[in-house]
């Protein structure tokens, strides 16, 4: 089987030579290959929130998708890198738990150690394997290699701890904020299920985020008050806090990992 | 008909898994097709900006593209979806204004509002028709779907009220600033038949903004000072206000919607 | 000979119609061909950033590819535009030292000044010849139209002074910082041969810069401190000064052009 689509999402933002870099070891290894920028504004070094992009994407791509993923602080230490495949679906990672989320959803038939320098650019820079690894080794796989030619299966694949929804004893349910987007909608842990009460009407909840009190479920932006905040189901599931046409991040002073508990009114 | 080219534009910036999210609900319907990014990076919710930036490309594109535009502050709410048709190309975007330009220079052919469900990604989230309804809708198009599969024609699209430019009782040319680019060049509603006198000659007119006088006009950017700020048309046509290799933005403060102003010198 | 694959890397950000348009002014002359984004985010006017992006990735991409690199603060003033031809590559570009890099590391086999307007859209906007000249130039070259089409040959293009690496009396090895990337690693002009000693063996160099002593040289980030600066040979072979996952940028209040020295310990 031969691949046309590769997906790439980084942490490389868009100033440097490091995408283009990568894309051109994609394509002088198989110029055939369309390359798909997820994005590149992953936040450096933050493994979490590249797992988040990818997880909102990988499986609206079509079968036989190669997704290329790299947020990789440990680049040249010990840490693998990955060829992961799932029923539909490859991804080629550094294993640092990039693909938690994945692996929480989708069978995982088979982890390769990426181990068979044949395939790899070399000399191999120990900063930055994106290039003379992950890309070729993507690249190499779009040309119908199979998987088991660059390594050894392995079981022990790293997956990160996710933001746990805890209940307290006070019966409160406890989430935290998972990221902060573009429009300064604050996402959270905690998910729909969540919340007590009559399917969230006004009246059956309480939402408390530093310091402040949410007490509206909205279905859309625009249902709701461009200056009282209020909850919404984002487009993955999460409760997400909102404002109509303004980033809530701001108002609420949101960062990632603060606390947000839902309570019965 | 079916189409290779879907040009893709939007606020949804480069951090998040929208953009992704989105060209894997095209792929996934027709993998065949070329997704072209104009850019993501629109200010959020700013359907003007998004409008000016379709405005200065899509007609560069060859016959048959399809242009997918999604700025969508009303997303989920009773605002329409649309697939427009002119003589060259076809548009899916959300009825608020977003092709108010498209409008005035093209004979549009039809507008249908989309309603059949049957081609939306299901269960549609009230937050994310990017990913459920336009990108599926825009990877139909190039599939051959005809436009009216969609939903119904209608006539009674939105368009925005452009900023004007008037003439005061005093013979005044005003105009208002209509966008700042990444150079910080300021990008005014007035064009160059807007200047009065003798071809925009040193001594024909004398151009007030935000305090300030300017009185020069230059061809490109190098034949002016980064020093004092000079008038150059634009590659839109439109009147901008720049410094050579400095943004002009930061020293005039200027933002959107300020007034500038032409009179005779 | 026909291509497929256009890169292109610009100063045109991701805010503004410019990249869209250049696009669209390619692809109308040759939906066939496949453009890839290296990036856009180069800062504004900063030509030596855009040949660092350029020497960064050009020679990963196939044979044939053409390389469209547009930082042009020049544009529309006498400066000429290039087309140049390497062993592999074709390169469209202002003649303004952005191909300076890869003058140094490939043979040219063909410079020639675009002349020819017969290839150019028009009228062509003296502010925006990337969209009127250079993307026109690509795409006909991508269908197949020699070069010497263009215009006439020349040899008298321009290259930028690069950033020295220099003796001084005292004996040590003194060179610039040329680039801070999106990590905050400090990228210098100095190569991992310019260390005396044994091979950066901890006590064999001194490395300063603004103030601070650097002593230690380590092979990925990981390996070193996230407090204590060090020194890595970057994937571009420069030496840089880097923290393991923070930015060395911020610590160290580093900006391009500032002095780094080497000398024996």
């Amino acid at each position: 089987m031969t691949a046309r689509i590769v997906t790439f999402s980084s942490d490389f933002g868009t100033r440097d030579y490091y995408v283009g870099a990568v894309k051109g070891a994609i394509l002088g290894l198989n110029p055939e290959v369309n390359i798909i920028d997820l994005n590149h504004d992953v936040p450096s070094h933050d493994i979490l929130a590249g797992a988040f992009v990818l997880a909102g994407s990988y499986d609206l791509f079509p079968s036989g998708t190669i997704h290329l993923a790299v947020v990789d602080p440990g680049v040249g230490s010990s840490r693998r890198g990955l060829v992961v495949s799932t029923e539909r679906h490859l991804f080629v990672v550094p294993d640092n738990g990039l693909l938690s989320l994945v692996y929480q959803r989708e069978t995982v038939s088979q982890v390769i150690s990426i181990e068979s320098e044949h395939y790899f650019r070399r000399p191999v820079c120990p900063t930055f394997h994106a290039r003379d690894i992950f890309g070729p080794v993507a690249a190499w796989l779009s040309r119908g290699i199979d998987p088991s030619k660059f390594g050894p299966p392995v079981t022990d694949y790293r997956r990160l701890t996710l933001p746990a929804v805890t209940r307290t004893d006070q019966g409160e349910i406890e989430g935290r904020v998972v990221h902060v987007d573009k429009f300064g909608n604050v996402i959270t842990s905690l998910r729909a299920e969540d919340l007590p009460g009559r399917d969230g009407a006004p009246g059956s909840f309480i939402c408390s985020f530093n310091g402040r009190t949410i007490r509206q479920l909205h279905r859309y932006y625009d249902e709701g008050s461009s200056e009282e905040p209020f909850l919404i189901v984002g487009s993955s599931g999460y409760l997400e806090i909102a404002l109509s046409r303004r980033p809530a991040s701001a108002l609420l002073e949101a960062r990632r990992g603060m606390k947000v508990t839902l309570r019965t009114d």
